[in-house]
């Protein structure tokens, strides 16, 4: 059963009249048509029976259609107004609408207010969560999509070492990832990190200016997309001598990552992952320094459902993709994060990024 | 008046309790913090009297603080309750909510909903029009930042211009633009745009494996990101010789936007300027192949308020800055687009981006 179909299924047995997506991530997702319109209207509209539609901006009409979409692809012009082409087509559809399902995650107050204003006695409700369902379990025709943006990521991991040489800048070394990757064709996934020395221990910090110099461990965080799908590595490595508290660190961090690794099969939950690699990094004495979730959902979007936190009770299932990310940043020392991409599979677990984790000492 | 006190003043004059800011854009025009949270709540609460504060993932806190925000940050930790640290916040500020004023073009359901479930007899007012109103007017400590921007989108046409060769591909010179950029320091404003012969008929197109030949035209469109303000340029330049169909849709184009950009004055509206240069277009044969609008608002968004549409009646005043960029898109000759960023005086315009519209044969 296809997406749209399966969707299908769930407005009719939810007795919903249409379901109306937007954000571009799902609208990918069900369309194949990849694009952000930004401030523009770009949305596809499933009913129960009638045939599903796109809308979007008029000029990207033809690439909508090239993308795949084998429905209606509406478009409108800037000086239309985008909500009475939308409602048009869906009177035309044949189809009164009392009952919508929306992205409540994702839809803007004053989107819900137009279609309020055309529907007002309409109730809508909320659609985040089936397609967060759908979304979760990656076939293996997305699965091997996110295979290649791991191997990409791999690879840019590499390029980074590469780099890696005293007095350059952590943006020489990002600029030479990024360059490296452009030049196959891919772009990345989110703004490259390469954060050196002290830096290394902000866990969303900015590149810029800082030179390396013997002694700094340095943090890469990045990601490729590959047709549309998503990966997410972080490696920490050092230049020149390593001190026997980084040392500690990193072995730390990588303990975490490792056992937590072990520990995904189908049915472990979101929290007891988080639990195993937080006693570990615990245990060690940096409790206080690992201040964030474990990791996050990942395909389409970087950041996807499901979060894996202390307190998410989810059972993972087989084909649910996501990193696993422990981090120690303790700013006298250095900041260490390893971050996989895994899969959950029938009987374990997937490694999709296999970059090594033995201590790369450039 | 500095920002802070002018929302105040605003949510005096209103009668509002509160307002609530959670867009990255409008949380880094309030507070000099400039971060994307992803899924998390990053958030500026401003109160009619009270301090303000910031609320932010608890990783972030140093980062806030370092940005120059003097008031109050308060983080939340990913297995926190965020809207409960959020409330508590207010509490402790001595504030009730009967009515707080929200971003209604970026607040999502989901958080309205979240907000709703604290405050259920609070009524949230739509505070977007006040934030454009204020940003849409650049002082000229912002001007400033907007003009290196402009130079470094110049510079950045001229490091593509440099690069094309016969037999390069589009993605190798665009690697060639946001590599000499990065090499900089910068980030670009948006994904850079190289389009050759054929493809640059396509207004939002992507960039690729196309390769250089003689006779193409190549359009670039980018942008470049300087403390926090946006440029956005297009220039199309030919490569080896030009044919006279090309020559003529360049020509019509290049007057359209500087017959727009020669109306530009305070009190002109948006769509005179849209007219002015749709007429040029038209009258010369092209009218159908000019797809979308004249320009957009810009600043800390690369997007932003105002639209430059042929039915925005808005009279510009001095210190908008806005983009012009009049394009047709022919596919079986050339697409050309032709764009400046350019700023309402007291008495007339200042073009920000100077590179040539010259068409330049390389």
């Amino acid at each position: 059963m296809n997406k749209i179909q399966q969707l299908q299924n769930y407005l009719q047995q939810t007795n919903t009249d249409a379901a109306f997506i937007t954000t571009p991530d799902n609208v990918f997702y069900f369309s194949e048509f990849n694009s952000d319109p930004h401030e523009r209207l770009l949305g596809v509209v499933v009913f129960q029976e009638q045939a599903p539609f796109l809308i979007c901006p008029k000029m990207e009409v033809p690439d909508a259609k090239a993308a795949g979409w084998e429905y209606d692809v509406i478009g409108h012009a800037d000086t239309d107004n985008a909500w009475e082409v939308l409602v048009n087509k869906i009177q035309a559809s044949g189809v009164s609408i009392s009952k919508m399902a929306i992205e409540k995650a994702h839809l803007t107050v004053e989107r819900l207010e137009a279609l309020q204003s055309f529907y007002p006695n309409a109730t809508f409700e909320r659609l985040d969560d089936k397609i967060n369902e759908m979304r979760v379990i990656k076939d293996e025709i997305e699965l091997e999509k996110m295979r290649e943006a791991a191997k990409l990521a791999d690879y840019a991991i590499q390029v980074g070492c590469d780099a890696i040489a005293e007095g350059k800048t952590e943006m020489d070394i990002l600029n030479a990832i990024e360059s490296a990757i452009k030049a196959k064709g891919y772009a990345m996934s989110f703004d490259t990190m390469v954060l050196a020395g002290e830096k290394s221990a902000s866990p969303h910090g900015t590149p810029g200016d800082r030179k390396i110099k013997r002694g700094d461990m340095i943090l890469f965080d990045l990601g490729v997309i590959y047709e549309g799908y998503c990966s997410d590595i972080t490696r920490t490595v050092a230049f020149g001598e390593v001190s026997e508290a980084q040392k500690d660190i990193y072995n730390t961090v990588r303990k975490a990552n490792e056992d937590a690794i072990a520990a995904v099969k189908p049915g472990v939950r979101a929290c007891d992952l988080d639990k195993i690699a937080r006693d570990v990094i615990t245990d060690a004495g940096y409790g206080e320094y690992f201040t964030h979730r474990l990791g996050h959902g990942l395909g389409i979007s970087v950041h996807e459902y499901p979060s894996v936190t202390g307190t998410n009770e989810l059972a993972l299932k087989p084909g649910t993709v996501f990193t696993i990310e422990p981090g120690v940043y303790k700013a006298d020392v250095t900041g260490v994060r390893i971050e996989d991409d895994v899969v959950v599979t029938e009987d374990g677990v997937e490694v999709l990024t296999k970059f090594t984790k033995e201590l790369v000492i450039l």
